[in-house]
């Protein structure tokens, strides 16, 4: 209950791929590409692929959120989250423009999508270390800085 | 451990799409279609499209059931995960039977996404209130209905 | 945060499909097939429908090894996770290599994520009987057994 602000970042995670969902349905009556079709005018295969990539990188993304989330930090989690879907928005209009479009703000996803898995290991790393070797890494890390 | 309910809802969701991969290799061979090919006569490609289409909501579904069980209600979120679940099903043997079968209960099953959306929205709002800002809606709205 | 196990199968499962990507996006490069298309040479076409089939059964996965998990047992699931990960991994670069070599370790992978579905199943119907019927099922069975 207490993981509200992840909540909210899933919350506008699912807005978004809705959204996604949406264009492509309005792309396939504008091109009239019938379902099961996936393919035709190159403008139609960009969001198409546009919305497939986005959805395809969904599950990693909220995994790796949820993960950073809980064994690392929630505030820093949310707002990469915050970062990531950003770049999604950007990604998704970019490359419904040109192939090119998409290059710079699929570059700053995959970046920020980096932070939160490295955010993940880090937690669940330090966690292992205080649960089954009763080693708090983090307290000695602050303490070695002078932070406590 | 006491989101039972959900998790319950969760594990039909694993086994109705194990049912739906399934569909998908004995449709394989029954219609030729080796692996990589994706396209083959249409009777297979609905099968295929139809089994895609509910993998790319799959994690979508499984998000905002969660989402909506921990933050608004386990019981309103499972009901709907049970519709939602139903839906599929009839969206799934709808469309390999034609494009238009799949329609009537695609738009069904997107409306009881569309609910557990707006749950989860709603949940994570109210616990931001109470959370961040100390404010009850929930307690609000009962008194000013008269419910407490 | 006591889901440690689980949580580090969860990090090295977003490593393994970043790994994966990262292939696709090499392949892309190697067989000179820009985006949007996804058809090309069949040396392409396999590394596709690799990342394609590991990133549609990532959701699935993680789903199941969570329920499992939570419901279950840790330490159970996270070990079928490993070998779920290892499966994955000699799936990738056999199927990289021709369609026949992704057979059998496909069939290995299934079979995992059948066993953590099962465990799910299992878990949730203990948590089930337990919760709403005040019947501890594990306990009875291990009196049964002579165990307690």
């Amino acid at each position: 209950m207490e993981a509200v602000c992840i909540g909210a970042v899933t919350v506008m995670a699912l807005l978004e791929q809705s959204v996604f969902s949406l264009q492509v349905i309005y792309a396939r009556r504008k091109y009239s590409v019938a379902p099961p079709a996936t393919s035709g005018p190159p403008a139609f295969e960009r969001i198409f692929r546009a919305q497939a990539n986005c959805s395809e990188y969904f599950p990693i993304f909220i995994t790796a959120l949820w993960t950073s989330g809980v064994f690392f930090s929630e505030g820093a989690s949310a707002l990469c989250g915050l970062f990531y879907l950003y770049g999604r928005l950007r990604y998704f209009w970019g490359y419904a423009q040109s192939p090119q479009g998409r290059l710079a703000p699929l570059y700053f996803s995959a970046q920020i999508l980096w932070l939160l898995i490295g955010f993940s290991s880090l937690g669940v790393f330090f966690s292992f270390c205080r649960i089954y070797l009763n080693l708090d890494l983090v307290h000695m890390l602050c303490s070695v800085l002078g932070f406590v």
